[in-house]
């Protein structure tokens, strides 16, 4: 017996002939790819931190590409990490901990030692748990396009949640969820947040984790959210899981060294990256967003009718030249 | 300035002195940890895959244990993969494709190649899509514990889901999903399931993939879930990321050769691991989905109130001698 089973087709159709191959629906991918150049949001370099670690041990470069979370969520932390790259302070400092399916930390190794510990920049401002989640504003506009920008921004009608009573993505694209009274960011694979200390330590910003496994949704108001990885996860994902308690490397040596990071707009042009997002309010993203709910393409039979939020990530890639 | 920002304890609670402690709630680990020895259930060896691949860059052993799912799901795969690991079919193929934030997949690199494509074992069952999902039971109670086994069997008050109008755990310890017609089994963080090609294959069990990323729930139904890694996920996750379409690899190099893929009933009384799983029918596991649900725990300020059944997976380890 042997059967067609060789999935290089797990996710996609193999190329059939135009004449005979019956139609489908777009996948999400191909929706984004076809979306109008007019659909894509520039992100501006200033929210933009390049991370560089040491290379690996075939000698490449390992870069990390994060966007910084907009306004009005985790400003303050924001802020601080803004001071912190311009003063260099992670440069030289290092990875501490790979948990599996959960995250990867980095900051500084001797943080609780307050004999070796690095000292923080100037002008780091004070952080609050209260702003973990903001006010529910009362129904304003945005400036740039007189949409209603409450919360959930744009939440179609195909994201239900297990965490939160209403889950949808800012005009500034930015998944987010709402109890009615409060709104705040969200934890996908791939977010940014703050490593603290027990409450009502709030962390400073110094300390960052990024995601890795499951969308660790139970974190939501309980840790400041400031950005997503938009390249290079991978470096971060493929990372050995340290073997101490909570995935903390047991040795400096299993440590992954961060060369910089800098904000790309602090960059000579020449290497800062430029990148774009689908906007949310385009009708491009809600035809992708329905298609990751309603899977009609070739390799599907049966559509789910709904999908999480994290797993309709708002599409980030480089922008074209010019 | 100067703060406490060294996240070592971003989950945990740092040792505090016991006098002076608050009293919190136990952590999910806590419940699991304290629950009885009567909680726990063996798994047979019979249901348990061993797979070695080739030692790492440092000459380390790699093995990724993989439970089979139960009866009464994906019970023609499941034979097929039985009867595959009884031929030593998968011995000297390879992992083929690494996806970030998706899946690993292991079988035969030249799968789709006719001439050099490795001849299947006798004795596979002819395997079909309508067995992706069974009919919910005309509610059968268990012959053990004379327990309804009705989907879904154990879904408590805190799982609300994205992709289902209702989810749930087996009596058996498999997260599942259902619609009131059809239940099935879902894909988590770990899920192992059938690679195909496009419908109506629906793969031997030949071509296996386990999950690396955020649930992939679009899948459910539409690809056979056969069981999940239990123990080793790590030696999957971290691989490198294939370069080509879909994360397969650019070049045979890259690959992961397997060493074996053996049933635990089948190897040596003395290699053979033993593993136990937190009954889902004890309070023990009720309490720890509630837990997850509700974090009430010295790090966390806002319980969700709410968990994705893939956030609280079934508690599995290695049975203590005896």
């Amino acid at each position: 017996m042997r059967t067609a089973i060789f999935a290089a087709a797990l996710l996609a159709a193999p190329a059939l002939d135009a004449d005979t191959a019956p139609s489908y629906p777009p996948t999400p991918s191909e929706i984004v790819a076809a979306a109008a150049p007019s659909d894509w949001v520039a992100i501006d370099p200033s929210d933009v931190l390049v991370v560089t670690f040491a290379p690996d041990a075939a000698g490449r470069e390992r870069k990390v590409v994060i966007q910084l979370i907009a306004a009005p969520f985790s400003t303050v932390w924001t802020a601080n990490i803004r001071t912190l790259a311009k003063a260099h302070w992670w440069d030289g400092l290092a990875i501490v901990r790979a948990q599996d399916n959960y995250v990867v930390q980095w900051g500084d190794p001797d943080g609780e030692d307050e004999a070796k510990a690095r000292a923080l920049p100037a002008g780091l401002k004070p952080t609050s748990e209260q702003d973990y989640a903001i006010p529910v504003p009362p129904r304003p506009t945005s400036e740039a396009t007189g949409a209603d920008v409450g919360a959930p921004a744009v939440g179609f009608g195909v994201l239900r949640d297990s965490y939160a009573p209403s889950v949808g993505y800012t005009l500034t694209g930015w998944p987010t969820a709402s109890d009615g009274q409060d709104w705040w960011p969200i934890h996908c694979y791939g977010t940014v947040g703050v490593g603290r200390d027990v409450s009502p330590s709030a962390g400073t910003g110094a300390e960052l984790y990024a995601v890795i496994g499951q969308a660790p949704r139970h974190l939501d108001r309980n840790i400041a959210v400031v950005g997503r990885v938009i390249e290079g996860i991978e470096h971060l994902s493929t990372l050995p899981r340290g073997t101490e308690a909570l995935g903390f490397y047991a040795t400096p040596a299993e440590r992954t060294p961060i060369a910089s990071i800098r904000l790309a707009s602090d960059l000579p042009a020449a290497e800062r990256p430029r990148f774009e997002y689908l906007s949310t309010e385009s009708a491009s993203f809600a035809q992708y967003v329905n298609a990751r709910a309603n899977r009609h393409d070739a390799f599907f039979i049966k559509p789910a009718g709904g999908v999480d939020i994290c797993n309709a990530p708002v599409p980030v890639r480089r922008a074209k030249a010019g």
